[in-house]
């Protein structure tokens, strides 16, 4: 609510147009509005056709379908992320044309169509093991209306396959790099393309790579410049990330 | 050289137009061109106007003199970071337009206008003491010509000061957060704006802030969405990054 | 025993009206009573009403059952934590009104009521899945005696929400704040309230939140002032704190 | 602004009794006013003869010369943490009133006479090198207004100290344990007094000590219950964290 | 190609015996074969003979399956390396000579005869339980085609047995070395021999021994010069290294 | 064999009392014998009596039992520890006699009797969680031929339970403290006793604990001086170390 | 006063031969006489002859001069660790004939002779640098009445010049060992020796030595039993641990 | 001294061709020349030529002198590594055509000729700082008789110079890879090369490279097969390595 529509209202109090209780219903909702809250609530959760995100890890199956009843009453697409096979058998009874993804462990519900960018997003990973947390950013990406490229399984072992995949790697608005053991795949892209990158260490490895830890470091401490990182394993937030900048 | 040039090539040498060792001249420079690295080379290094970027830490005065004097020859403007004021005084000698930012730590040689961007990157800052290191996404920024706002002082010790800034912080393209300690404002600034957050953990703290520890992992754990992480102190890279998305 | 019954202890001993080995049995637990531990006795244990606690992790429900049995014979009421259903079913053969909360992994036995304070702890979480250490910190304070509000799931993502409660958390004279990933809201909370605040980080989160140590880490650097922290997912030992200053 | 006046409000718009301009100029100031941030104001800044306090560490003498010249037109009690003597000396030419202790490296300036608390906190030491983060604590508390006793270097290696000085220790409302090394000070103190226990990790030790981290640790695993932890030789947080409980 | 395969190229243009399209065909391939990528896979993946490796671990038995079926076509030796006992079983219904280590769980295929190294690695261990991993090592080894000799169980704890092996130890061309617990074997051989030393930290042990970690740090700052060290765990990684070394 | 048993020797073969080949074999066995590993051995392994260990942690229940029935070839007592059930009916088949204690974990075959310490070595923990790394030190010891001591569950939480113990601890020759959480006690019984104390942090405690780092880290910057410590759970060690003491 | 003590004391009230007063007198030093802390006292500060000790490490000089006049006023031996030369010469002021030696930062001062032990301690390094921690462990041995054998630089790395003094070490009634880097001495004499030994850390070393971590994991891992540890460079903890286990 | 060789001597002294004074002077020897530590000594420090190393860190000035002065009776090269220049001069003053190479802290003194390889060995660094420690390397491998390559400043921000000093770096025999930062730059040429490659992370960096941890565990993670690794820094290290396999 702007200035303009508070006058409005007071000018439709003072002239009777609208109730008192009215009034009231509408204030009671400002404190939110007025702080813009409702703007989030508009690019996040409101807008028609923008998806609802439940982290569903840590959420009994029981839960998670109860917070997908609730959001299916928006009609809203529904993204579920860290989604147990369980949580998606509870998701179907009531939601059947609920799709679940095994490796990524996501659940998507399609209820509107949303525009699809023109601009893609390419998403690398180093291995084949780093595919299921690239799928998880892929995947969101998809669901927030993104174009998206996948180019897998070209690390620096071999550095020769992510040479002859170059071409489409540039061609992206933003990069997604996920890679694990040492995670250099990012800075070797972040070398090669002149576009954002965002870099995602995956759990994969073993010893000294500290669930994660090993590849983590590498990409914070990147000799590349414009690469950006996230959590180790959060393909979700890497997606999030990469849609909001191929949408700018 | 795609390969119409490189049939032209061949044509060329078939039919004379072209001596053989002119021919051998060109192949013997074909692994770098045909793996575009002249396009980055034209992207970072070669376009006029655009920065050259020297890493100071680390270096004697005497060897960035020396590399700004090379970089000199090519006419771009220059971007010195982590530079102390010896490495300065050494710069000075050879370039004395050349400009110090001592809380930056940063020195900049404008030998070119850039066109400077319409839209703007917001660098926010939690305490005053993380202004040195917001200096250098800012500075970093305006050099690679970017429009900045800043932002600073507003961390949520004392929460009002956020909102009292928020909508030139939502006016951004893209936002940077520099904060030490816990790094508590990466998240919060990360669930009130909907544009790409890049959050710079700061040094700042003591006792189990480890040295920024404790504001990385608080960033790279936020429970906001969007937010991508660079390493700890590195207002450089956070500029960088913020400026390549900014120009998308 | 203070000085003045000890010199009435003698002068029983010497005008005959105690024998000397009653007087003996005194003198016996003289190195307890005059360090004065049965004060805390008094306070911990002994004291008719209060709660006695079992920390049931690594004991069997066998050793668990014959503490609660020996403890069943003061009368006092009993709290056990991290306690697991099989250690439940074995206190509740010997003590069928025992209750349990399944999340808060809690037992209860009630054999008084206890007094319950005016004032209140407010037992804030950032998330869903932070509830079940807070029932723990919340249960904890009941058992103790104190008045509870609960206010879940408030975390910075939807700062809204937080500020939505905000007068039932202002009102209470002792704050507890659960919260995982990067725990930033014991920051927002300390930063908006005049109260104690203390803060239990949990280990809920994944990749480099390293089981907690992330939100433990945002707490402890908070740059919010009057902020204390508890080990990770220790509710109970946030509970009885909270506990104590409600009482004061 | 709860509901009850915002009715009241509507109903003077509707009988004329306020214009739609003053109607507008109270719904403008909404966001700030009806969260409390005033509030939080009157508390922490506005309210006469509360301190205001400073965090010297990382600011230059100018920069924190100007913040007490700022302060000083408040005037208020300044107390200003982690100052240096060069800090003092800038403080001093705008403000020959102003205290410093050396060994606490605390600035203060009493402009005002604060009443003081009947009840008092008790700050505790293992031994001598910790006394410079207790200062910090219970000059803290002193210029909040709190009555403070010292009970220092009673650590555990002579336990008999300890034992000679429990009555005063169990006098107070609330006790702060300083101690350094492996911090075993605190779990033997919280399992002799029945107050709130706030534990604060210094960074006295070598080796293994890992600055405080082992002390950090002992105290956040303490198994004596009712102990809460801030940073390590974060004096200040305890002293404050202490006030705000000694006030309740 | 050369240069002066290069000039012959453009000669053989020049004269017309060879046509453009066949001249283009050659420089087509030219990127990959240029930088040499052809030779990596002469020596890695196309020289006969030689085995295919795949990492199991992470990979589902049906992945698992699949890539031995395609690599089967080569006709090549293949090595699975961290495989499970189910990964082993799918590979066996496809190709019923694969062989099964339990122990160091190894598949190998041998599709071919290798010439055999008359120069040998000595594969050490600590401790019986650190054979699994020296097995990997010594298994790797010897599907590149290297004689290996196993010293096992001659750890610190008793160093006598250590000296009754020395003299194959010494005269091994490379020593590999696998030791949990604190390591300190690696220091022992690398003083006593004088052959490049690869020493494998195993996570054997329990405690501070953080899953290797100890024995990792224990190698790296080992006070015997020559010694160079692989991932925790890494057998394969040692035996690799030790086989190019071997061969040198 | 001394400088004066080799000029025996020699002189027995000029004198022709000796044969060459009797020389030769005498000259073979030097380098163990001389350097005394023999000695070693005496005292380890083959004077009748003392006990032969196995550590069982990663062997297989066949292998144990391989290992123990070479050791009964011996007639020596046997002591296995972290041993599993698996692994004590493995043992059993061949050794009805073996005895098991579930709880340390420990199998002990008894085929001689020692000849028990008068002194005796006392055994202290904190809770009754530690119990079960004390057991492993406490039977350790005893099959090594020492009078043991238990005083468990006496942790600084209720500090008088220690006071109530004190001289049975300190009528000991050499004290073992078994802790975990905040490992405290170790610290406040080296100051009360004046025995060599050896420390075993255990790993009971959850959360900032990191599998008994907390209590590691206490115990080695304990302020209490004459204690040394051993491995997290490591009670076979502590045993060990205090058995030797306890015979000097 | 044990209970026939007491008994007596009534018995004497009843019959008159003590006045209550003088019986009240009695009592009221109960708590620390029963306790035993003068027998602490005894041992450790009153008895004649035995050194009292300073840590002087975050001591001024000043402090340091206060409490050696404090002590000689006592007339016991003084030890002084961690003392740097500005210390020593405030010592030496007021006590001229106090001694120190650089190397180790040990300020000395024998009022009185020791008996000598005729056991003796053998302090053990690995290099040379190792040697200022093991001279303040030999040190405090020899201030406490040891007699001390030094064998020095000994390291694995050339194990030959270990076994050269293999005699002098078995010879000893308990062992220390200082060793930084890799720590492997430790294991390695352990695994020789059959006495106690005491391993100390030191943080020489470089790179992931982490300040003496590594050689801390190391002998905390150690394979060899009857190894306990100290905390990283206390060399005093060493020494006064040896010194209590050679008086046994 | 082998057993025919025994055979001999006790021939020998038999026929009275050797005194039995003569034959105990042999066998004196014999614990260290039948273990073979002549055979080290032999290779490592008495062979003509062959250099003598001091490890200069942690020793003062004098020290290092006394040792040069010591080995230069023996006559062979020396290398004095992490040498300060203080330490330079106090050598020089000696032996004045001792060289200093400020950069890699390295002193040589050149006593006799080496036969120099005909192999080399390639020493390759990402950065310009990494320089230093690449020397260290390089210098350490060229006194140790090799012939070098440096390719400096090849790092992966720009992989394109890489590859034009590749077949440099295929032509060694062995590979050296110096990096900081993130030290992707060792998997780049590990995935390259079909040499052994020895890592060695520099402490090059800041933020999170935690002093060269991130290299460290990169390097050890690598993806690329035939990696090993040395500590942080270790350029000796990796020459001293380098050389053995070089000269295989």
């Amino acid at each position: 609510m702007n200035l303009d529509e508070a006058r409005q209202l007071l000018q439709n109090i003072k002239n009777g147009s609208m109730s008192i209780e009215a009034g009231i219903k509408e204030l009671e909702d400002l404190p939110f509005k007025d702080l813009g809250y409702a703007n989030i609530d508009n690019h996040r959760e409101i807008r028609v056709g923008y998806p609802e995100v439940i982290y569903c890890d840590g959420k009994t199956p029981e839960q998670i379908r109860g917070i997908v009843q609730f959001m299916l009453t928006k009609g809203n697409n529904i993204l579920g992320t860290r989604a147990s096979e369980e949580a998606y058998d509870a998701v179907k009874e009531i939601c059947p044309e609920a799709m679940y993804d095994k490796l990524a462990r996501v659940i998507t519900i399609k209820k509107k169509d949303m525009e699809v960018s023109e601009s893609y997003i390419a998403v690398v990973t180093a291995g084949t093991s780093d595919i299921k947390v690239a799928e998880e950013a892929a995947q969101t990406a998809e669901i927030f209306g993104n174009k998206v490229e996948r180019i897998y399984d070209v690390g620096v072992a071999g550095i020769h396959r992510l040479f002859g995949r170059l071409d489409l790697i540039r061609g992206a608005k933003v990069v997604i790099v996920a890679a694990g053991m040492e995670g250099a795949l990012a800075s070797v892209v972040g070398g090669l393309v002149d576009k954002p990158v965002i870099a995602v260490p995956t759990s994969i490895g073993y010893g000294a790579s500290f669930g994660g830890m090993s590849a983590l470091l590498t990409m914070l401490n990147s000799c590349a410049s414009g690469i950006t990182v996230v959590n180790i394993d959060n393909g979700f937030g890497a997606g999030y990330a990469a849609s909001m900048i191929n949408k700018l």
